[in-house]
């Protein structure tokens, strides 16, 4: 299997190095990040983005963070529990930020004394998050490229490839992987407004990797379907709650609504990492509301009139009727998803 | 009832000015055309847009071309025909293009032998096919408002307004006439890309008439109606087919679609020169296809990789089974649309 051809995120002498998402597809820049606070600023401003990369970079901003504490001689429990909280607060709906900061608190738990120890730990956790959200991206894209059968075009909303995650992707992982089988011939990328992920990000990725992109505007999904245009639909994740009803970036669950009309499957890729076991439906899931300016503005342009009012919700919740399935790094699941969810929720 | 606060096109001393839409909502300057090339031109850049505005457009063209063959001593019936056809072929989906062109000829059949009579002819012909535009639209606004009983949120795609036409505009008319009569309190405004004539145009036009709207992106007019935001929805058309299916804007459908999803009604507001008596579905009208910059770029900002492939329809097809009703100036029609369709060309 073909790895993807640039990196997302490296850990490198105490240093996390972000590709820039912001400046792609016109530069290539990455951002160093030597504390925990610059980390932050990266998941706020979407200079790394996608639930599982903004998990693996939160590992590592556990790590700068304990770091910088007992360099200062500052370190207590207390201070490190309140440097991993204001990462988790970093952004609101992704879940595997939570997730992937719990697992280094519990991690650092058994090293509260020893902070040479705990660093090492730490150090080590936050490596073993990012390897294994690669390992389970290959996971996933083996078992999602076994559901197209006929060589077929598919589309993608937002971007849930190798930049949303360490490497490889989630959704444009199984994109990757049926390409390489030769399952996948075309992609159709809605260029998913505001901040124009599918535009920037994934037609990139993918004309990085050679897998041919039809770009559209995310108004044109329908009738790209309605033409017969894409036989299946495939997207990552947020968060995905115990029934379920999946969050994804803004404009999913219309391409789910028109999925169903077409009678086109709506297939979503996700880790384990982004099930949040705690909550019964999509309703409890917390939706991020962004700037105006990301709508008025488009690139350097404003585009809208001056003081308009706008309403900007960066998530959606699809219910889990329209899903036809979930692939994850233990196997595609199917209806009804509450039965399947809570067997994984018992193996974990 | 209020006029809007503006003018779109203005016939003055042998001269169209026209209201550069592709500046808006950020300069208001006005085109000025002297000649006929200058009109296509405009309809080509859409400096002037939406079907009736085209039409009244196009009337003016006339009569700045066939002055041009008599003041050059080159008038010719054969001429002044290749110059209709020129200006015909402008623009190929919205079927007002061709009506008033078609208007305009059948005027100067009575006169081709007397230049100074037809130029006179010519111009009154193109003053009327303006001021009924205005008086149809009137009829469209009074009959639409009263579909509302209750006040309500209204979502609407693209600019189906007084920038759409001569005046007061059609789906925007009954917009403006609802929320003069209480009916309608608050309007949703898709951005509609990739032009954004919704963001700079449809949000521009109702805050100089102080009519509540919020700006969203295309993809979030699932969301809002998922979340109760919207009662209803509004749009324009460029040209509906003898069994009632409608083409509009791209992105018409996938709203239409949505709409049905949420048990909201889809209305169409349009006068009968925006219907094809010659076709019997929409599968028959032609749908432009433009330029590839309009999706990759807007204003100085590439939003895109370069060499990316596009797929960029300037409209879509709304089969009459999504559509609740048509508002015309002749009054609301509902399914089966055929009949009541070949109604009114028989009528007409």
């Amino acid at each position: 299997m073909k790895q993807n051809s640039f990196t997302t995120m490296k850990w490198q002498h105490n240093c996390l190095c972000l590709l820039n998402q912001t400046l792609l597809p016109a530069t290539i820049e990455y951002i160093k990040c030597s504390d925990y606070l610059r980390v932050i600023m990266a998941i706020k401003r979407l200079e790394v983005r996608g639930a599982p990369a903004i998990g693996a970079a939160a590992a590592f901003a556990v790590v700068l963070g304990a770091q910088e504490l007992v360099r200062s001689h500052q370190f207590s429990w207390q201070k490190f529990l309140a440097v991993t909280e204001e990462i988790k607060a970093a952004r609101p709906t992704a879940v595997n930020l939570a997730w992937a900061v719990n697992r280094m608190v519990a991690q650092a738990e058994n090293y509260r004394a020893e902070t040479t120890a705990l660093l090492k730990q730490l150090e080590q956790e936050a490596m073993s998050i990012s390897s294994e959200d690669i390992a389970v991206n290959r996971k996933i894209s083996e078992y999602g490229a076994t559901l197209f059968t006929k060589p077929l075009s598919i589309l993608t909303h937002c971007n849930a490839g190798a930049l949303a995650t360490v490497a490889f992707g989630t959704a444009l992982g199984v994109i990757r992987q049926g390409f390489q089988e030769g399952r996948i011939t075309r992609v159709f990328a809605d260029e998913t407004r505001p901040l124009l992920q599918g535009a920037r990000l994934t037609a990139w990725e993918l004309m990085q990797d050679n897998i041919p992109v039809t770009l559209i505007t995310d108004n044109m999904a329908g009738w790209v379907m309605k033409n017969k245009m894409v036989q299946a639909v495939i997207v990552g994740a947020d968060r995905i709650a115990l029934n379920g009803d999946v969050a994804n970036k803004i404009g999913t669950y219309s391409v789910a609504v028109l999925a169903k009309e077409h009678g086109i499957p709506f297939y979503v890729a996700a880790p384990l990492s982004t099930f949040d076991f705690t909550i019964e439906t999509g309703s409890q899931i917390p939706i991020e509301e962004r700037l105006e300016t990301e709508v008025t503005t488009f690139g350097n342009s404003e585009v809208a009139p001056k003081g308009v009012t706008v309403f900007n919700p960066a998530f959606d919740v699809t219910p889990n009727q329209l899903v036809s399935a979930i692939i994850t790094e233990k196997g595609i699941i199917r209806a009804p998803y509450s039965r399947e969810i809570q067997q994984l929720k018992n193996e974990g």
